[in-house]
This record gives structure tokens, sequence and C-alpha cells, in this order.
């Protein structure tokens, strides 16, 4: 639903989309029965792949009868066992319970958004590290509350977008950790214990999800909540570059602009900074989706909460989906910006003297390089990014 | 997109959807070409009907061919003219700019919105009416802090519900006037009216789409705003009402129920208060939804924003679609809502003699009723009820 | 506590301040024992003046021991009693609970806080209306997407400006009409009915207080709610002024300063927009906080909420500060803005012949005025500005 | 300015007040005199202890001047410089800009409230390991959508509230490690280097204030935003805790109750979950909070924000205060927190044959124990819970 009203959503295509999701879901279903099998409670007749039972139109099938039972699982197991005959229909989803099924689901999609922004991270990292390098000695004036302020390097306004993004990243990195989610009825397994006394059912179906395994966290929610912030952070920082750019980019200004700039559909003119735009455009909605990730959090009640689940998936699959996209769009940005050095060393003449008075107040005069501890932090920051990489490869 | 993880999803079917705005953008495109003939500013061939030449598929060729304008306006146009020949391809779009077609076209998918969110609160409010004025001498224990208060009626409990959901509904009709949104390049009108400099061609316009006609909004978003806040506003008037079934339907309360419960996946026993907690879902998502209008709003920048008014449609297009689903949940859970009266009356007995307290301290004794002003909230919320119905039809 | 680490905090001074809450709070009750007097309910010796009662410190004592009961006025009531000796000390608070006194106390302070804004939004239409007026045809360039788009007045960027204002004050006139909130243990005013079944006690103390009577409203919130989506109406038609001062006060800009630059630390050369700065800074904070109000709003239960109300008091009054700095730095802002005419008309040409492109192709030149309905915007928005200032007088 | 509306705030007495900021603005500056003597910048007279010349009513007298350039750093300067004669007044910040002091003096306030919160989290976790262990084995109904699921103990209730909360507390550890902030002028430290070229007057400065040093962060505010996901994190966990004590503390329920309710204004005989409401509380207010630090992360926009970072610091005080105010609100909560073991049978034994139909489903009757993997649970927390405690030691 949200292709045409977010444009570069196709950056993202297939993702956590409601067609994924139910093959997810179907997949979370089949690694059960193999469980069941491998630890011979079922026979082996039901150690079916059911994503292959799953046809075109079954995602608005279930979706339309998801509302009676508040979730979309038990709609699809109806469907499934109606395609199955004899053992499997009756040991399908036998030891588990709706949340399940859809939490595990999810984490395969979620897994795979990190994954994705991990890619794109690595990308984004290099064409920073890349333009630091370069811009080292660059000059240009610092602005700070809009007004020129010290001269600086672009060298360094690129390590402090750098050093945004690798401080963001290590969050995505443990966040993206989500193990299987599975629980039973209430969080004690009991039904599957019940069914598997010995071995665990739970073990062997994260195994063939290629998922590490768990204690039931049906109400402990800080997994989503955390990739939920480590989103949001990610975000953040790809909006300091966006935010920067669109500035740089005014004509009046004129030191950075993107490579490609998007057209109008009445300005002949026009080179709009579309990708800054879209960038910038996530990182205000994102705030609001973690946001309700932790109201949903803190809402928690009993054993499973009477709403605040509920809220999660659709909350979550947006922000992830659309960090993703957010996440390659700054990456594309990144590859292809275009830096007008003498623009830059324009407008720091312009800017002279004012732009020298701190100087001139220290030093006595404005005579000398005023670079302070820069190519520290350029050299701290292409270090940071090159252990990033080497971790990345 | 929502579908699956929004289920009650299908009670909004078709609105505000991928396929809903194309085709509502090619009714504003129409309807503007439509105006330009009108006004004999460019030749009768070119009214044609562009709704009539989109086709399935398009919805996702646009989408995909959004990013590199920043809206799915420019490859519409694209796809449109490749289908028209002669001068209705010179003519579209002439005089407009990307974002009159697009907010214009989701201003016709919100009003429709607010239209099906009417027709639904004209249904909860004959519901609470009749729950209000038929228990009004409903002997029930309030509440406060979770501890019993002092004795009430449940009379008092559905008119404050009603109370809460009359208050909400006129922000809703007053934000329902949506305008036209058409302003040109830079919100003068400069093009339009360079073409057609004597007649009023947004008018024309707005007559075809039966919309009132406005001056040029793009900057102020107010209108947007203001509509979000009325939509989270029913939401949480919503939510009362469902908190309040959810602690009822507890079984140690058993005050409540609903008409029909939910399934579980795994425990066959289950009735759960499914619609309920739906309705709490959707009121734990909106306020983030309507502060990122409100971020969007004040982030607006120039003649048009650098990504504020990018994160504006979908946003308020999730949240209209989920008010509708809302609205008609309640309205389905208030039609078929269980009382049990006795229950009522048995907890009311369990909490004496604290429940007497105050009326002991204050009167001396617990005798009489204690009913203050009971009767005149019940019989207000009655007389409000009948205006708003009177009103709705 | 909000002073030091928000600057401007002065402009508000004594407005919600704790001291005025516990003052306002004494004020109700004083109200509550002279409605009691006057409906001959308690004798006349009750009729205290309770606010000569308090003493410096007693706001510390009484925010000191509000935890145990969750609100401060139980602790405010013991203190008072043992101030008082006889039949005062007994009647005082009977018939309310605590909830009354703390809303009709914050009705008291939020309607105070809707009059200093109405007084600084007339300043601020005043300064607007003279500005679009000085300005209607000095060229500037319109920027889309950080572009230059075309060329439009300055009066224009003016008008929007304060259309956006006009858009956003009447909910405030709306919002700001909060009656008392007296509704006894739980909403029905049974104690209060029992003291005076004949006379309307609320009325009485309504008066008292010169607040409009109203019917119990302790779960349904809309009242602050609605409050609360006002506030950040206005601010977000603030910044988007901010947003454009801030950016064309940049100096490769030019086009506007602030009256007053705001001094820096170490650069002597600065002169910072800081009022835009910190109008800026309210509108990223404002949209968080209405929407906590929502979530309380949304979390509504029972007769009395189990978090949701005590959430609501401290958001709601740092939210209605935050406006009134604000809005009158607002006033500030516009009264002393600074326009530099030439500059406009260099950077439109310097952006010549791109910026005439859309007029080139729509009419084949770009010889003739270019503006649209740019004197209907603005003579719309005179209009509108005169009668709200005859309004507001 | 909170105290009042947010009971329990003098849990939280002065940390982060507005005087307690003020003195750490001044022990920065000392701290920074210091390392300019210890350098051999500046001479030895100049290395005086700033906090020993404020006076009671800087505070507002600072406060008041704060507007003007933005932040209340420079009138703190003049009213230090007002009280200091000869070198130490010109010495006085050489090298440093406003946000080095303001930030530093918030990291420094900061870390005392993660301080304080760890202290609590301790008690926290080993009441919940008492109450885990001892209830391993206490029969209980668990709830799921409000209604009764399956059995389990109230030692897995309690071991998954202890899960939760250890799950967020690493989150804090880290974030607490808030470093020195001082980047001068523009992040490139240039005036701060061109007075020492030799030494690190940022690291001698950082030992004097017993923090890390640090590279400048001026405009990468991940440490922040991190920070306010940890606090929020923290009351997403207490908030279940509250929400399933303030449910079975509901009279038809019975099975929790805190250790001292608190009193009504009206109603005698109430005893009211107190400390469950306000901890409740926090945790709706939080999320708008860090979700307001996360926009104005994402409003980084030069080397200095216009606006993004002067909402930050009353923003992240307020949080981190409610913060540990619900820390130490939820220590008391569980230290005294009783449990009706009786109530627990009986409502299980109301829940039957119902609660047991999963069991008899797949197991075939309900005669065994049908725990599950509890115990793990149970144990698991357990162990978790002594290494938290004896790295806490």
């Amino acid at each position: 639903m949200t292709g045409l009203l977010w444009p570069g959503d196709d950056r993202c295509d297939g993702l956590l989309t409601d067609d994924a999701l139910l093959a997810a879901m179907a997949r979370v279903e089949t690694a059960w029965l193999a469980a069941l099998v491998e630890t011979s409670v079922a026979p082996a007749s039901v150690a079916v792949d059911l994503v292959k039972l799953l046809e075109p139109g079954d995602t608005v099938t279930v979706a339309s009868a998801a509302e009676s039972s508040g979730t979309p699982v038990l709609p699809l197991l109806d469907l499934l066992r109606s395609r199955l005959d004899g053992p499997a229909a009756e040991w399908l989803h036998k030891g588990l319970t709706s949340q399940d099924t859809l939490d595990t689901a999810l984490v395969l999609g979620l897994r795979e958004a990190c994954d994705r922004i991990r890619h794109d991270l690595a990308a984004q990292v290099a064409s920073l590290a890349a333009l630091a390098a370069a811009h080292r000695d660059t000059p240009r004036a610092a602005r700070t509350l809009t007004q020129p302020a010290v001269p600086i390097t672009f060298g360094l306004t690129v390590a402090t977008w750098l050093g945004g993004v690798l401080d963001a990243a290590p969050q995505l990195t443990a966040a993206a950790r989500l193990p299987v989610a599975i629980g039973g009825a209430a969080g004690s397994l009991a039904a599957a214990t019940a069914l598997s006394p010995v071995e665990d059912l739970v073990s062997h179906a994260a195994d063939h999800l290629g998922l590490p395994p768990a204690l039931p966290w049906q109400t402990r929610r800080g997994a989503i909540t955390r990739l939920g912030d480590a989103l949001t952070g990610l975000t953040d920082a790809w909006a300091h570059i966006a935010n920067d750019v669109l500035t740089a980019s005014r004509p009046e200004i004129g030191e950075l602009a993107e490579g490609t700039g998007g057209a109008s559909s009445t300005m002949p003119q026009k080179r709009n900074p579309t990708l800054s735009v879209l960038i910038r455009r996530a990182a205000l909605a994102a705030p609001g989706l973690s946001a309700t990730l932790h109201t949903a959090a803190g809402e928690q009640r009993d054993e499973r909460a009477d709403g605040a689940w509920h809220v999660e998936g659709d909350t979550v699959r947006t922000l992830a989906r659309r960090t993703v996209i957010a996440g390659s769009q700054t990456a594309s940005l990144l590859r292809d910006l275009t830096v007008d050095v003498a623009r830059m060393a324009a407008n720091l003449a312009a800017a002279r003297p004012g732009v020298d008075a701190e100087q001139t107040r220290v030093t006595g005069n404005a005579d000398g390089p005023y670079r302070g501890v820069t190519d520290a932090i350029i050299d701290a920051a292409l270090r940071r990014a090159e252990v990033f990489r080497a971790a990345a490869r």
C-alpha cells in the first residue's frame, strides 16, 4: 500500500510485504512441522513444505478473514488445512500460538531488512571515507545557527557525517540479532513441552529457520523497540547529511549538488535535490513510529497484551521498509555527490573578515592555519570506517 | 500493504489505496482539462476522461518511477501522454504542478474517509443512546484508579462514552471540509492565470470534482493537521469505550462482553474481546501519526518544503484508513455489546460497605439513592445524540 | 524548572508555575466554600479566602507530600486545614474530589495562557499585515525543494505566513473556552447534590472563578487534546516563518535578518538569528507533547484513569508555557524583521533565465508580469487580518 | 517547575535542576581554567573555583538573560566575569563555545541520573528475584487478551517482568558512558589547539570532571538519543509490571496489592495503587520525549543546528528526572508488593475447565502439571539477576 505515496519504495521490493509475510508465516509453520517430525513427535508424512501450497490470492483471502481472531494466523491455518489431508492437517500448528507464527515471520523479514541496510551502510561508509580523505584540506566556512562561524575543511564536515553513521551502525548490528519467537499459549511452552518432554522443539524449528533459539519473549518487547530505535538512529544520521546537502545545493550557496537532479512537472529548469528530500522525509516520520513501538512495549499487560501487541507488526514493518529505502537512497546520494570546491572557497572568502574573528581574538591574527584537531577527527573516522568495512566483508 | 498486519482492513476496502489514488489523480487531471475546455483556453477535443485510460498494472509502473521527481505525478503524466494523441497530450497538466494533482487526489480520498466515518458515527451514537437510556438505572460500581469508588449507574458510564464521541465528532465535520488544492508552481497560480486571465480555472476544476474552491494552501498545512487531530480525537474517544469493555469483560468482573468473541489458534475455550483489542490498537498508533503531520507542518520551508510535504501523504492516508476501520469496528462493538446487569449488581454489592463510604460521610448514612446529576448527564447526552442524528440524516 | 534550559522562559513569568497553580488550587477551594455558603449549605463563617492563608514554602511542602495520594490536592488540604479553625476546616473540599481542584486550577492557568497568546497573535497579525502590504510588489524568487521556482513577490510569502497564522488562530479561540471541571468522586456530583439538592453548587463556584459552568468531563479529555492541538497548530505556523527567516538570513542569501542578532560566547562577529532558532525549537517539541495528551485521552479507563489523567497536567502546562513564549518571540521577530529588497532582486536576477522557464513555456516569453492571483491572496489575507484584529480588540 | 504536577518528584531532589545545572556549568568552566593552568597556557592565578562564586538568585538572573544568545552560558560568563578580577576574567571560557559548557554540564547531570537509576535497578532486581523464587510454584491463570488462557505460576509472571528489566538495563549501562562534550566554535577545537598546540586541553578538563575524553560530537547526537531510548526502554519494562499490578489489584481479581495504598480526598475507603499509577504515567510520556530527541537528532544542520540543539537540553533533562523517579517508585512498589496466593488459586479454579482446554486437547486430559519451560525461564532469569547484581556491586 505504501508504494505510490512513498517514492523510492521499489528499492525495498518484496521485503516485508503482505505476500512475503504470508510466505514467511508458512515457513514458520513448515519449520514447526519439521521439528515435530525430527523429534519423532509426529509421523514423517507430516513434514510438508507449506510454502508450496500457497496460491496467488491467498494474501487477500487471509487478510480479509483476520479480524475475528485479531491476527492473520488462524485464517492461514484454515486455508492450509483445507489443502492438506490426513495427519499434516492435524499436526499443523500443534503446540504453537498465533503470536509465535506471526512474530517469527516478522523476525525473518526484519532480519532481511537489517541485512539490506548493512549492505548499504558499507557503501555509504566507503563513499564517505573517500570524500573525507579527498577533501581533508578543502577550505570551507563552518556555519552555526546558519551563520558563518570559523574556517573548517569540507573533510571535517564529511568526517562528522561519517562519524554519525558509524555511531548508529552498531545499534543495528546488535538489534538485528532477533531470535525465534515461540512461547506457546502463554509463554510457558506448555503444549510444546507436553508434546516433546525431552527434546526442545523450539531449537529444532529455529534451526530450520536459521534463527538463534530463545526463551519466550511474548511480552518482553525490548527486542522490537531496540530495533526501532536503531533504525531511527540511522535515519537521524542520514538526515544530517541530507539537510546539509539541501542547504548547500541552494544556488546562492552552491557548494554541493546531487549527481542527478529531479525534474518538475511544470518548471523545465528544475534539478531538485530529490534524494535528499526523500531521505529527510524518512527522518521526519521515523520518530513517531519508534515512539509507537515504545508505547506498545509500555502497554504490555498480562501474558499477551490487549492491543499493544497488535499495533506492533504494521508499525515496525513500515519503519523497517522505510529505513531500507532511505539507506539505499543515502548510498546513492553519497556515491554521486558533486562538490564545488571553488564555491566553498568563494563563500569562505565572502565571509571574511568576520569568519576569522575568533582566530584573531585568540591568536592575535588570522595568518596561520586554524585547523585544530581536524586531522585527528578525520583520521579517527577513516580508521573506524576501515574497521567497519572489514567487519562488513 | 497494510491488510495482513492490520486485521479489519477490509472494512476500508478500496479507500485511499494506491489504485484509488492513482484514479483520483487521473480524475484531477481530467477536471483540469475540462476546466481548460470550458473556459475556451483549450479546444474541445481536449476534454478526455483520463480515468478510462488507466490500465491494470499502472499503479506499479507509476510507483516504480516516482523516485526521481519525488512524486508519482510526473510518471503518471508520462504514461497518460503516451496514451493520448494530439492536443490533449499537450494540454495535460498545463498550469498545474505535481503537488496540485496529488494533494487534490488525496483530498478526494480523505473526504470519502470522513463520509464513511460519519456514517459509522451515526450508528455508534444510536447504539450508545439506546444503551444509555436502557441502563439509566442499572446500578454499578464506579471505579477510579481501578478501585471501587461510589455507586453509579451503567447509564452514566455509557452517557460519558457517548459524550466523548459527540465531543470529537464536530472536529471531524469541520476538518472534512477539505477544499481543492491547486496553487501552481509556487502557490501564485501564475501559469493558470496566464492561460485564463479572466476565468478562474481552479473554480471550474473544483466544480467538476465536487470540491469547494480555495486559494492555494501549498505550505499552509493546517487543513491536514486539523484532520489528523480530528481523526485522533475520535480514536481517543472510541478507545475509552474499548478499554472499559476490555476491563469489564475479564471473567472476574464479567459485566460486559462482546457479542461474538474471537477464537484462539490454540485455546479452544477462548472468546477474546477482539474488536475492543483492535480499536485500542488504533488508538495506540494514532497519536504518533498525527504528531508526524504536525512535525511536517512545522517543517514547512520556502514555497514548497524539502521533505515535509513528502512525508504527509502516506501518513495521513494511513491514519484515515485506520480511523475508518476503528470507527466501523466501534459501531459493530456497540451494536452487539452484551450487558450483564446481575454481575454489575453483584460487584457493587461486593464492594460494600466501602463503596458507600463517601455517601455515609456526607449524608450520615447510605440509605437513599446517590445519583447526583446522573439524569442530567444522561438527558444531555441523549439530547445531543438526537441533534447529531438529525444532522447526520 | 524549565527556565535555564528554555531561553525566553521569562516571557512567561508567573504563568502556570507551581506557585501559580497552588494559588489557583486554593482559589478553586475558596470558590467552593463560597458556593456552599451562598446556597446556605454551610454557615457564613466558612467563606474564607484560602489564597491568603498560603505562605512561602508551601509549594515545596505540598509537592513533597503529593506522591502517596498521587496528586498535590490532599497535602494542600491538610495544610489549609491546619491553618483553619472550626467549621471551615470541616467544610473545606466537601463534595469535591482531588481531580476537581487540580483540573479547575489548570483551567484557570490555561485560559490565561490562551489570553496571552491571543494578545501576541494580534501583534503578529498587525506586523504581518503591514509587511504583506508593504511588499506586495517586491520581486523575489520562489523556492521549491530549495531551488528557485518562479518569480513571486515577498508580499505573497508574507501573506502565506499570515494565512497560516490566521488558519490556526480560531482553533485556539475555540479551545480556550475551557469550563469549570467539577464532577465529584466519580463524575456524578453525588456528594455535591446530596449537600445541595436544589441549587447547583458547581454553577456558583464557576461564577466565582469566572468560568463557564459545565457537566462533569473527568474522563472526556477532548477539551485538553483540542487545546494541545490548537497550541501545536500555532507553533507549526510560527515555525514556517522562523524557517524562512533562518534560510533567508544566511549571508549567501541575505534577504531577511532579525532586528537584533544574538551574540556568541566565542565568535565576536556573530549576529545569530536567535529568535527564529528558539521559535523553531518550540515547534520541534510541541508535537511530542500533544501526542502524549492524545495517548492519555485514549488511555482513559473507568471513571478516573489509572495514570492517563496523571500524565496530563505537567504535559499540557509545559506545552502551554512554551507556546506563550514562542508566540511572544514571534511577535518580536516580526516587529523587528529587516527586509533587504535589493538582495531579493539580485537573487532573483541570478536565478534567471531558469526561474522564467515556466512562464516562457506557458506564454512564449517572460516579458510581462507573472503574478497570477498574488493580489487576491494578499487582499484576502489582509481582509482576514482586519477581521481578526477587530475581533481581538 | 515539575514538582507540583509530577508527584514523586522529590525522589529526584537536586538532580538536573536549574540550580544543579548552573553549578555544573561553573564546574565545567572551572575545569577548563584548571586545564589552561596545568598546561601552562594560563598563569596559575587563573585556577579559580568558580562554583564558589555562585550566589543564591544567580539561576534566575542567568535564566532571564539567556534569550538573546539562545543559551544560558553567555549570561553566566558575564556574571562570573563581574566577580573575577584580572586574568581569570580574561581567561574564562577561552577556547570554548557555549555548547561545550552546556553539553558537558548536562553530561555531568545525566551521568548522575544513570547512577541513581542503576542503584534502583539493583533493588528492583533483588525484589523480583526473590518474588520469582518464592512463587515458582504458585498457581495462577495466565491471561491473554484479558481472558484466562492456561495455568501458569506467578513465578513465571515475575520472571517475565524480571527478564524485561534485565533486557533494558544494558542499554542504560552503555548509554551512561557519556563523555566530555567540548568541540569549540565549530567542532574543530581550533581555538583550544591554538592556545595549546602540544597538550590536549580537553583531556585535562575531562580529567578534572571525571569524564572520559572524546573528540567533538556537537552535531552527532546519537549519544543523547541512545540515552533517551535506554531510559524509555526501562520505563516500558516497569510499566508492564505496573499494568499487571493495576489489573490484579482490582478487588474482583485481588491477586496483588501495593504495600501501602494511596488515600482519596473524598472517599475514606480508598487504598489506591498509587505507585503503579505513577509509574504507568511515566511510561505514557516517555516515548514522546525520546521521539523529540530523535527528531532533534535528525534535524541537525551545519556545524551547529538552528534549533534542534536548543530543544534537546530541557527534553532529556525531563526524561532523565522522570525515569529516576519511576525507577525509585518501581523499587518501592516491588519491595512492598503483597501477593494473595489464595485469590490466585481461586481465580484459576473459577476459570476451569476452560483454562485447561488446551492441555486437554494436546494431552487428552488435564491431570498432570502443565508447566512447560517455566522452570527454565525462572532459572535463567535468576541467573541473569545474579550476574547483574554482581556487576552492580
